[in-house]
């Protein structure tokens, strides 16, 4: 395999550290050729020196001077703010970018990696979620790659090699549960962001950790599965699966189910995305049957965690609806991290932005762009309230 | 897929049967050209009326004229006699055998297969134990393939489709335990034909069914897959798994597992090897993820079950050994199901004979026969002592 030029959009995140970890393990395979950061300045400067990328991007332009000095003595040339990420994604100077910016902001700059027919592989899954009919034949014309990172869809991802034009019947995706398996609303109306950070299997960024504890990470998973596999929402099945083990599931045709298994370890579906088709040795820790195990699976609780339900009715009412979805999720869950709402409070954002915000059927990018906004306006009006 | 013509060889038995179902209700796909049974006519002049095969032979030479007889107003030709087996095997008028004859027996028909370059469907594992390394030395050399019609071969085939020159760490062969999981060799002792025949979850031939029941199958199941995956005994690893639902698992150089699950049911692999590498829909049951599910694992007992420890000792010592092991294991299993010996006695029989029996590092195909009938003669002499 020749080296890989690797675009590093949100490389001081979790998937960013751990992508940077595969790299430096793999100098032989991966550059680091640009690296993002919103606002982690120091660690951008710390990465940038030890990776010697071409370009870096920092998202907050106060923090550009503070940047600019650091690497004043290396080759890297330093850019700041908003439209400087989509501009630097829009160069062709990589072969792959590894979206891993977390939120609606990852989609501009990847929209651009998607136009010039680069390998995008995918972390940022609002990406599809908010605009997954237009990013998947923009990538299907330019013929750029979409691999997942999720680990869930990387399962099925490689569930899917080599299976060519055998058609999917269902893919079931797993779910832990995360911390509140088990509870009923009467328990959840008094969790505090503490104790919703505290994920039993996965360690990851904030935002996806509450919404894992709210089971909207599921939802949007299942609409970022629909674009990425061209399923119908009824071929998307979820499954509680308390251990993490089996990371999806995909059953075809014939009735038969391919399984992708493994320790909860991010490192594992970052590393096959960045070296897709070939698998790396490595030393990740291995989930081992000499021990007696258990797995387990049951039905996810819906009425509890009505989260899930509202995205089901996003995935099954297409459109702008995952957008409003998405973005009165967004603005949800910042606010709990801010101890500004309560937990049972983030499905009411939710549901009331859903309810309010105009239904578009088949919108243009620009509509996407405007419903996202306008949902953002109405959820944080109903926060500020 | 244009219509493959189908060789069934052993179309009676329990693989057979289940194969005619999947040309049955696949007529554009399949058709059978070649018949083959040993002793049931009945069965095979039924059969070959519904089917209309060019050819039918029957094993035992005194049924040919009620054969013959039965099929005189049809197309099909009829022949008798273990040699018949091997000539009309030979003929190139098929494009895959599906080798269902069970035991050593289906080994002769399998090279001639082989020899002609035309896919197999190897149901009949002994053919790899006895002489894996000749059988697949000429596969590749004829280009012929080998496809596993075992459900833990096909798991393991199936989570390597795409994968290409991603190399294997490991594969984990996943077992039942059989219908005596947890016994100790005092209750072992006393176990009769009919409890060994009640296998928890898979219906099969009494061969199969009592190897699975002294997990003498499971250590069979490791040297074929020794050969149809190119590994070291190192490589291969057997875990208990109640359910049987998890048919096989493959773990890579990266870390990630592959599995292959359904429901225990042989007519997916079955029609797997039949129609590879296309996936045929079909009505037959699926494992169900709505209702809550377990699966466990744990590791054999050998020292209770010693016929697996056998078996990979077999496995690690290669040469003729497995040979011995297959040859000793077939006297005893066919003993037991005629009440002549006991349930632990068939591990005297395979390990007094293991120890008796010349060993040769290289066999050639005519010592592999010799080596099986002596291994034979010394097995059937400890048994009518």
């Amino acid at each position: 395999m020749k080296q890989k030029r690797i675009a590093l959009f949100g490389s001081t995140g979790s998937i960013g550290t751990q992508a940077l970890d595969v790299i430096a393990a793999n100098r032989d395979l991966f550059s680091a050729e640009i690296l993002t950061a919103q606002t982690n300045d120091t660690l951008l400067i710390k990465q940038a020196l030890e990776f010697a990328p071409n370009m870096v991007v920092i998202g907050d332009e106060k923090k550009y001077t503070v940047v600019k000095e650091a690497l004043a003595g290396t080759d890297t040339k330093v850019f700041a703010g908003e439209k400087a990420l989509e501009e630097v994604a829009a160069l062709d100077c990589y072969d792959m970018m590894l979206a891993g910016i977390v939120g609606y902001a990852g989609l501009r700059p990847t929209l651009q990696a998607v136009n010039l027919g680069k390998a995008v592989a995918l972390a940022n899954k609002e990406t599809l979620v908010v605009a997954g009919d237009i990013v998947m034949k923009r990538a299907l014309e330019k013929g750029a790659a979409v691999i997942p990172v999720d680990s869930e869809h990387s399962a099925i991802f490689q569930c899917l090699v080599g299976e060519n034009n055998n058609r999917i019947s269902k893919i079931v995706l797993t779910a832990s549960g995360g911390p509140f398996l088990g509870k009923k609303p009467n328990f959840l109306v008094n969790v505090k962001r503490d104790h919703a950070l505290q994920h039993p299997n996965w360690t990851m960024g904030a935002k996806i950790t509450i919404d894992s504890a709210t089971l909207m990470n599921k939802g949007l998973e299942m609409i970022e599965a629909k674009w990425l596999f061209n399923l119908t929402p009824e071929q998307i099945q979820v499954v509680i699966h308390p251990q993490s083990i089996i990371h999806s599931m995909v059953q075809f045709e014939d009735g038969s189910l391919k399984a992708q298994m493994g320790l909860p370890d991010m490192k594992l579906p970052i590393q096959y995305a960045m070296a897709f088709p070939q698998r790396i040795p490595n030393d990740f820790p291995r989930y081992d049957f000499k021990k007696p195990q258990t797995l387990s699976f049951e039905e996810p609780d819906i009425k509890t965690f009505r989260n899930l339900g509202l995205a089901i009715e996003a995935l099954k009412k297409a459109g702008n609806m995952p957008c409003i979805l998405n973005a009165a999720n967004e603005i949800a869950v910042y606010a709990f991290l801010k101890n500004r709402i309560g937990f049972l409070d983030m499905t009411e954002v939710v549901e009331q932005t859903m309810a309010k915000i105009s239904f578009i059927e088949n919108p243009t990018l620009e509509e996407y762009f405007e419903t996202d906004g306008e949902a953002r306006n109405f959820a944080a009006s109903l926060i500020h309230m």
